[in-house]
């Protein structure tokens, strides 16, 4: 179904045709998302910065996330899953609204002087499951607002870098007498950055919230420095390997919180009526992934188990976003609202499937991380080939605070070297206006085809492709074509 | 006073000092403005996009502005007033709160999807005015938000293109059987652009709100374009001056709006115990003023009219900015807030004076006017010398829609010419990192100083202030000296 050239009106009328006739008033249709009749508990679990590479389930033959596999055993993974802003609260309000949030109004983070908030018209996940009969509750890491438009019926309190502690703080709500099904949105704040700089360790990389102390119910699984694994884009520098360490060290941490919310829901009996997610906001924290929509920064896990699935731990190809999570979450719940359009549809149909066609090409737009960092790009991505048009390619890269001040960027600037990773750190900080790469052929996006006459044809075709998506999509940024 | 070197704490503990002994309770002291001992009302008139040159007191021998004229030769003008962000919403912020805009979180546009909202803890004028016992009222334009942060008791209603009905629709605010006073904020659309494109006039200019059926109580006032002042920062041609003359007619329909309110007053029996002050929210709506911060874009009409001015008619050389505004409206009220510190100071000690010493240097700060025009400049003002720090140079100069569309600009670029006023398109669109302009023997702010030798003195003691005025005020783009 080669939807992405829909209008989004047919795309709306054609869910609205695909959902069944159990209706529960004008505003939502039902169809039980389990094939069994019953409608399914949800739990999306979202970490903080966890890079697709870092788990034993995508490949990793270092990093210890036993649960994490687990999950992914009993149901699906996806590969080409992507976030469609690699900022996490820019991110977070696309997971929970299913719409790009160059149109959602989050464009950049919440907190602080950031101070981006979403528009009142949106109508957000946790709130349309309320409307459909769900009960909902959150614990962690939020960064959406204002709370009105992302409303949950319960905040459930908890250290979000104890993720055990977090699980056993949603022991009552999971627990509950209460005949309606749940939705539990479980973020933790690891492996972010954070916690200050280990002064104790060699080359002092960041704590990534790891603790002498610990934290209780969390058997730490230190990492060596040696054996960590280190990716192309990163620079293979003593700095970079150190922060590796402590940041596998706060990944089995969330493992280690997933694993203990699954039995949780096991000991509750509610387990085998649960469909449990697990993805990461957006790429792991270090220059080259968070905030750039190179690969590292979007492309990222996402596991998803319903206790339905035939085809266990098999991966899928299929390209999704996280535009696509809200209309997946509803279609489990048979929660679609009637006459209100997201950007995403929902993978549900293709959880049993490898290989997904119909799902060749998705879209990210990405504008701000901090209210200083205004850097918009937008991106197209094929299969094969990916276009990212850098809006405001005047302008030097503007670095997040704390990946600028990292012992990996600014150990790989002492050392003198020309190259951060595959790239040189002069293209890294000076883009050009289009980047379109053959992800065949150079998957670490490093030979910039746009300028390449026999690429003329495709560059061209993809940037019509992004105009029409922006325009779709009602993006403010589509006047940069016309004019700064 | 050398207040622009004080530190803030400084001065708010002299402002706290300097005023009486009459506390309204923990909050306030109450310093009667009035010389007479009863507390005056006060009238706030802001207009949209009136430029400094365009009224008679202020020295254009065409435009009929006789209302303003004659509350000048009342009261005092200010030459040296300044906005500090030359865009709608962000400057009406600071008029309201006294603090800069990158300060108090209203970064840029506040209307559809742009969405920028200040911060819950700013202490606006008319929240802070009702605390110290004044009605307060508003009518016509707003643009700021959250309306609980810039609350007035009531929001009158009418056409803020109609400035007579406007003034008509406050008749029974102001003559209100109420003992305390009142502080009305009156603000038109007017000479704003609108209304399209008058198709049926040469050079179709823009309308600027002007119609073929006029206004409730308003006899129009027609200028001929051959007629127009066309001053250095705009381009003599037939384009500009076609919408100058509409933006005149514009002008004056302002200013019988003014003239009728103040009959009001008069009638009400009000005029003489109150201050009514006339400024602008930015410079003039063309290419090289609004949204800029040259001087077209931030040198604006200020006429202050008190019923006890003494020396009626002066122009007053203090650098005031709108930062001062509401410390200055306070000051009259004598609602100055204890233990809450603004980043202007009250300019009434200057009233009866044309030279001010100790206002001799000024700030300005904008970031966005809409959303996607990114261009964070700030700005020292002294009474010679001025520095532009361009942040986001790279960038070509980002137009208001409603501008690059002008007939003005456009007739500009389809003529070929590579000026636009005094200064090439190149320069305009293309701007350095620093910008040092002498203002004495270059008014126009064409030869940039930055790179002569001669000037590295100037240009780095100014370079300090602009750093420390960022630091005090707590600016978010002060990062940007260290590391984009």
């Amino acid at each position: 179904m080669a939807h992405r050239s829909m209008t989004r009106r047919d795309f709306v009328r054609n869910c609205a045709a695909g959902v069944s006739a159990l209706a529960l008033g004008p505003l939502m249709t039902r169809d039980s998302g389990a094939a069994e009749g019953k409608r399914p508990n949800i739990v999306l679990i979202v970490s903080d910065d966890h890079g697709r590479g870092d788990l034993g389930c995508y490949g990793n033959p270092v990093i210890q996330t036993p649960n994490l596999d687990r999950l992914a055993a009993e149901g699906v993974r996806f590969n080409n899953a992507f976030c469609t802003s690699a900022s996490c609260s820019a991110s977070r309000s696309v997971i929970l609204s299913g719409l790009y949030n160059h149109y959602n109004g989050q464009y950049g983070h919440q907190h602080a002087y950031h101070h981006f908030i979403s528009f009142d018209r949106v109508k957000s996940m946790p709130v349309l499951l309320s409307q459909g009969g769900y009960r909902t509750g959150r614990i962690g890491k939020y960064h959406v607002a204002p709370e009105e438009v992302y409303k949950f019926d319960v905040a459930l309190r908890g250290n979000s870098r104890s993720p055990v502690q977090m699980a056993d703080n949603c022991t009552d709500f999971i627990g509950a007498a209460d005949e309606r099904p749940f939705f539990l949105y479980f973020c933790t704040s690891d492996p972010h950055r954070g916690g200050g700089k280990a002064e104790d360790l060699p080359y002092q990389p960041d704590r990534f919230g790891n603790r002498r102390e610990g934290y209780p119910g969390i058997k730490e699984v230190p990492c060596k420095p040696e054996d960590v694994v280190v990716p192309d884009f990163l620079p293979d520098i003593p700095e970079c390997r150190a922060e590796l360490a402590q940041y596998y060290q706060a990944v089995s941490r969330v493992d280690q919180g997933v694993g203990h919310l699954i039995g949780l829901l096991k000991r509750a009996g509610k387990y085998d009526n649960t469909v449990v997610i697990y993805i990461s906001d957006n790429g792991i924290a270090f220059p080259g992934a968070k905030t750039t929509l190179y690969e590292p920064g979007m492309n990222l896990p996402c596991i998803v188990r319903t206790p339905w699935q035939k085809n266990k731990g098999i991966a899928c190809d299929a390209l999704v976003n996280y535009a696509d999570l809200t209309p997946t979450i509803l279609d489990f719940a048979g929660a679609t609202p009637r006459d209100y359009q997201f950007h995403g549809r929902s993978f549900k149909p293709v959880l049993q499937r490898g290989r997904a066609e119909g799902w060749d090409t998705t879209y990210a737009s990405h504008t701000f991380h901090e209210i200083t960092m205004y850097y918009p790009m937008r991106v197209v991505r094929e299969r094969r080939f990916k276009l990212i048009w850098n809006i405001a390619h005047g302008l030097e890269y503007p670095f997040a605070s704390d990946l600028w001040e990292s012992a990996t960027w600014q150990g790989n600037l002492q050392r003198g070297n020309k190259r951060y990773g595959k790239r040189t750190i002069d293209a890294y900080l000076h883009r050009p206006k289009f980047e379109l790469y053959d992800l065949e052929n150079d998957p670490h996006e490093v030979v910039n085809l746009a300028d390449d006459p026999k690429h003329r044809n495709k560059l061209e075709e993809m940037k019509a492709k992004l105009k029409a998506f922006q325009k779709r999509t009602k993006d403010p940024w589509i006047l940069k074509w016309e004019y700064e």
